[in-house]
């Protein structure tokens, strides 16, 4: 088994990663736990609901289990409450401990659930998608959506403990591994050129769930991820904000689309696409490596054209982001690969990035220059 | 003026406490904040909102106003809404700072906007009932209701400062005085002795609105919560949760009555009558000391009686308060007076208490004992 430690301000925990470890959550539940609730999905609870309440009623305590329904569209508030209404009503205390299992929504909204909920309780992140595995069951940002914007009703609140089963990824349709994969990339593109030029040399495995390749994915990514969140949990540094890479385009694309029509790493990765030609134009990035970032989120099976929302939406929908400070326009650009930087860009810019990302339909014909780096 | 500092792992802020402060909030909001929105009802709102927002308008900051409906009834999700409603529509950013204007429910409610939104904005308390300026708007809890209980989902937020207005007690109707002066007493009986004395010396003073009594009592009431919340912030030690003194039977008067048939401050008083009762019963609280407590909740005129609610059904109301663990009825009692620890209590005792005290509408013509402490 693999453990990455991640040690913030507000709490030290382990990430477990190995193949099998859903029998194995209950090694997470801490002694004085009063009771258990599962908080998961209908299709994951159908997956994997028995064998993980299974492992856990070994710990002799009370299990539970909520399902929440499936869906970006239900981040919501009423299916927090959906969370309240169950321990409320089964008279949970503030030494119950939630497990949220299931992808990213279930994780932010049961990782939120538990941020206020009596206002604090314990929380399991078991993250049955490969971009929660990597992304957002670790770090402590946890949240649900308002019809204004994405994620702007939330807390930093840390789980207890990580558990990512690796064998959990062969049920997941392929589209939501090379969505995965956007993340996977993003952390190499950011802070680590090494970890992208070996991103380079196994996006087929990758995307072939070859096991001693993910196993090193996630591993790596989750260490990185740790790392900077170990020094700025709170993004008040601007270290943390660098994750954020694609993020703001990425936002963008979701909003305009409907939260769901495209999947988060999806748009993360286009948006990256978006973010690295701005970054060419405005902040020094060679056209090279803007060609190589386009090259390994299409490698990797994402898509890099974006949808044309007109340019006045795409301004309108990057604004009311929260990377929006003072009314300013902010992304995380990269002067180079592996070192992104917060910056500001010129609104028209951005304008130009959008109208030849959103244009280009032939974009995919540029050379997919996948060089490898020494 | 008079300043305390409170000193938390989750941020130091003073307490100012003088007339005319209205005019100076100013004075709190940091030179980076974007925008400044006083969050309050119409009521307060048709009281000092114009003045209030002259003052900040000197900043050279936007001003935005956001007016909730007013009382404990509307202390829900919904009304957290219309904030974050407000804040999206106008675009306010990380950097925004919210003014809570208003009692009780206005700071919970902001100071529980300001913890989540955008995981997390700054905000200043200024409490217009005396119960506010010596409780609620110190310490930084902060909640909404569920309706299966209440302050169910929240969160520990600290402003970045409290402004107490001492003027304001003037417009206050005579029941709200007694009940902010319930929270006042309160003190006495959970930490100090000498400060329950001298209410009881003060008691008519206090409650004729004497502007020294009443600044001494704010000043020391925030002196003992302020130290309480320094060394216990997240009532983790015990140490806090003395605080709720009172408090197990008060939810029960309140949310067995609904919410807003009583005030919180008359529901503590006579849940404070209870809790030394029980504690002459169960803790060894000389049973003349009980006395005094209930002689002086009856002098700042505060009920002494709790409502008939059934045995049951106040048992059912209390067990599902927060302070219950792992199914254990827990109490802040009163070994003597002065020093209150945290006790459990067998159910019959439980029950006893509320017979004598829900029964007893003679309770009013015991000997009101008021003796003075050395």
């Amino acid at each position: 088994m693999t453990i990455v430690d991640v040690n913030t301000p507000g709490g030290r925990y382990p990430i477990h990663i190995a193949a099998g470890r859903l029998d194995k959550i209950a090694e997470s539940i801490p002694a004085d736990a009063t009771s258990i609730v599962v908080v998961t999905n209908p299709v994951v609870a159908g997956l994997y609901g028995e064998r993980v309440e299974r492992s856990l009623a070994a710990t002799g305590k009370r299990v539970l289990r909520v399902e929440l329904p499936d869906g970006e569209q239900y981040k919501t508030w009423e299916t927090l409450n959906l969370i309240f209404d169950a321990l409320l009503g089964n008279r949970c205390d503030r030494r119950c401990v939630l497990v949220a299992l299931g992808g990213g929504v279930i994780g932010d909204v049961t990782g939120f659930a538990a941020a206020v909920y009596m206002r604090g309780v314990r929380f399991v992140q078991v993250p049955t998608t490969l971009l929660a595995q990597v992304d957002s069951s670790v770090g402590g940002k946890t949240a649900v959506n308002h019809p204004l914007g994405k994620n702007m009703v939330g807390a930093f609140h840390q789980p207890i403990a990580v558990e990512v089963d690796t064998d959990v990824l062969k049920t997941l349709p392929a589209r939501e591994i090379s969505a995965g994969l956007a993340e996977v990339i993003k952390y190499g593109a950011i802070l680590d050129t090494e970890f992208f030029a070996w991103c380079e040399r196994n996006a087929p495995a990758l995307r072939a769930l070859d096991p001693e390749a993910v196993t090193y994915a996630i591993a790596r990514s989750c260490e990185i991820k740790a790392d900077v969140v170990s020094q700025d949990e709170r993004e008040t540094t601007g270290l943390r904000a660098l994750l954020n890479l694609g993020h703001t385009f990425g936002h963008a694309i979701e909003s305009g689309l409907g939260y769901g029509a495209w999947l988060h790493g999806e748009a993360v990765g286009c948006g990256m696409v978006q973010a690295a030609e701005l970054s060419a134009d405005v902040a020094g990035l060679p056209l090279a490596d803007a060609q190589r970032i386009r090259a390994l989120v299409e490698a990797i099976g994402c898509p890099t054209v974006a949808p044309d929302l007109g340019a006045d939406r795409w301004l309108d929908l990057m604004q009311v982001d929260k990377k929006t400070e003072g009314g300013e326009l902010r992304f995380v650009l990269m002067p180079s690969l592996g070192a992104a930087k917060m910056r500001t860009a010129p609104e028209d810019a951005v304008r130009a990035v959008i109208a030849r990302t959103v244009r280009i339909e032939d974009s995919t014909a540029l050379p997919a220059v996948v060089t490898e780096v020494a």
